[in-house]
């Protein structure tokens, strides 16, 4: 009889369905027999201004040491993000994307026997983790779309070892202030690690944003997660890392994998830091862009998420799922969010101006097409 | 009382020493004020052509997407290995490495219960992600420096859900026939999987080489790995993958990071897979820098394990760890093996002739001032 290699797997695995990442470039071309450069792709909150010409120089030289294996502890980088954040060598975690570096935490220091507290609408990585190891997922009711944070210090028990709070949190886009993550974080048991994913930061601006940096030294069971993937706009590269203490960052650096980064990921990512101008002219174009799409939206009378980051979720209605597709025909990918249990919404991420203006106009004559108004 | 968080990591982590890659170039500059073009690194069984010139030209024209993530599914890279080795798309798993690959099938079919074979004297990787997840690694005994492949047969219980075979084996270079890893998945029950580590199966040549990739469609619980980082030049790119039935592949892609191979090394590997020039060169630099080197150890009379990859492990004696520092003294970099149980040797990848050169010479005035003779 022939084995039935799925029932060999481990349980979580078995019943794990992968991560739906946004929609390819590519991929639509094919399908619909299009030019690549005629698709727009407001999906995967990418930056889009192009990349740093100071990363693009880098990358560019790292290209002539292709045959040799990156350095496996990334000192360049690490010394630059040490520098930047006034934080030690030896509290940083690199990792390939941020993605990685939630598994590698995860796997260090959950198994099946442990509880993961995460909220609802929150990033779709931190339940797919929990579920490949066998932990038992604790997903905490939204409130307002965002994290009710005390309701996540309630849902903590013996057996909880890790809380994901993503601020500002994807797909809603909904943010906390610096004060109520530290009246959380003292909420929080010491033995609780609480993962704190500061993807979409570099948006925030202001002295009083919430920064996950500066509440290191005061909470030794906090890990900060960073990623170069956004507001640097390297997603292409994968370059993510975490920020703890040195004794969190030496258990997470022995399970990561020895080259997770690669020579021109490390060598993009150590020169972007040095760009402040590319990261500021990313804020100043997220913010005019989600003005842009927020007045879009306005005029069509639909409802949105405000939103901290760079895309918002925009409530469609019932049709949500049919605009999707037929936005696809007009070459303009977004991103469904039914599987985060908002099948109303679809999140559409900041593009350069006359982006959003071609994404505002597919939907507004697919919403016509449709019969939907909001 | 403060936490002790590394006590709250898993038990498997808990007792975990990462895995310690060769030397860097550029750490060894830092470290004795050395120009990085002075050292020569022959310590991580790299390529030492430099990239194909197609794989460079790729990458850099990859440069121009760097904000937006890589194709997930690697539809392009896919397609290439489907045409080249002849198995369906649904056959292949990307990694970030074939380390990343190696991870993944241990993750998806082992857990704490479970016992993962390998082989004394083999890649580190195998253990170190079996110690990680709290599986039972059990070493078999090597013949010859090689797999006992009877032996690891015969190791395989109730409880055995994957063995580990490389071939060629690293660090040691021996090989198996084609027929003799017949024999034995013949003899492996087919609810246990054999992960077949091809990394260096480039390296060999004729018609009778063992092939994993022929085995394929007899064996069900054959899973193949292999790696652009040896023969095809891309170490500093991380791309590996693996060959299986489409119902494993399936498991492993849900388990693999979403993004685990970047868009660089996505289009790099595709294009190299069409320099079959590339990889001819890389098998005669090889056979070439063997054979140098093989004599150079003849005339200092020096036993070596006769090697099938790009690399060999010598006997230099007790004294091989101050060997190994006189070398990086005079900027050569190689490879202690002491972790693998070998410290009586050193690993040594095969360079240019001038490299070749430089370190047995380099060997020879080390030799002398240790006083060791082999």
């Amino acid at each position: 009889m022939a084995v039935d290699y799925q029932s060999l797997a481990v349980k979580g695995v078995q019943a794990l369905s992968p991560y739906q990442p946004g929609k390819p470039i590519d991929e639509l071309a094919r399908e619909l027999g299009l030019e690549p450069s005629d698709i727009i792709k407001l999906a995967s909150n990418e930056n889009p201004l192009g990349p740093s010409e100071k990363a693009l120089a880098a990358a560019r030289s790292a290209l002539s040491d292709l045959c040799l294996y990156p350095d496996g502890n990334g000192y360049e980088l690490k010394r630059a993000l040490s520098e930047r954040y006034g934080v030690g060598m030896d509290q940083i975690t690199l990792g390939n994307g941020s993605n990685d570096v939630l598994e590698v935490i995860t796997r260090c220091f959950a198994d099946t026997e442990s509880e993961v507290v995460f909220s609802q609408y929150a990033f779709a990585v931190y339940p797919l983790v929990t579920q490949a190891i066998g932990a038992r997922g604790v997903c905490v009711p939204a409130r307002d779309w965002g994290h009710d944070l005390d309701a996540m210090a309630d849902a903590i028990t013996e057996r909880t070892r890790l809380v994901f709070v993503a601020n500002p949190n994807n797909p809603t886009g909904t943010v906390h202030t610096a004060a109520a993550i530290e009246a959380f974080l003292a909420k929080v048991p010491e033995r609780v690690l609480v993962v704190l994913d500061e993807a979409y930061c570099e948006y925030l601006t202001g002295d009083d944003s919430p920064d996950g940096v500066r509440l290191l030294s005061r909470f030794p069971n906090l890990i900060v997660c960073r990623t170069f993937s956004k507001a640097w706009g390297l997603a292409a590269l994968r370059v993510g890392y975490s920020l703890s203490s040195p004794d969190i960052a030496d258990i997470l650096n022995r399970v990561r994998q020895p080259f997770n980064v690669d020579s021109v990921a490390l060598a993009a990512a150590t020169a972007v830091l040095a760009d402040e101008a590319y990261l500021e002219r990313s804020r100043e174009v997220n913010a005019a862009g989600l003005k842009q799409l927020a007045e879009g939206f306005d005029r069509m009378g639909l409802k949105y998420i405000p939103s901290a980051g760079n895309f918002i979720a925009v409530e469609v209605g019932d049709q949500a799922a049919a605009v999707y597709q037929t936005l696809l025909q007009h070459g303009v990918i977004v991103r469904p969010v039914a599987g985060y249990g908002m099948p109303r919404h679809l999140r559409v991420s900041v593009g350069l101006p006359h982006q959003n203006d071609r994404f505002l106009d597919a939907l507004a004559e697919a919403l016509t097409a449709g019969g939907e108004g909001g």
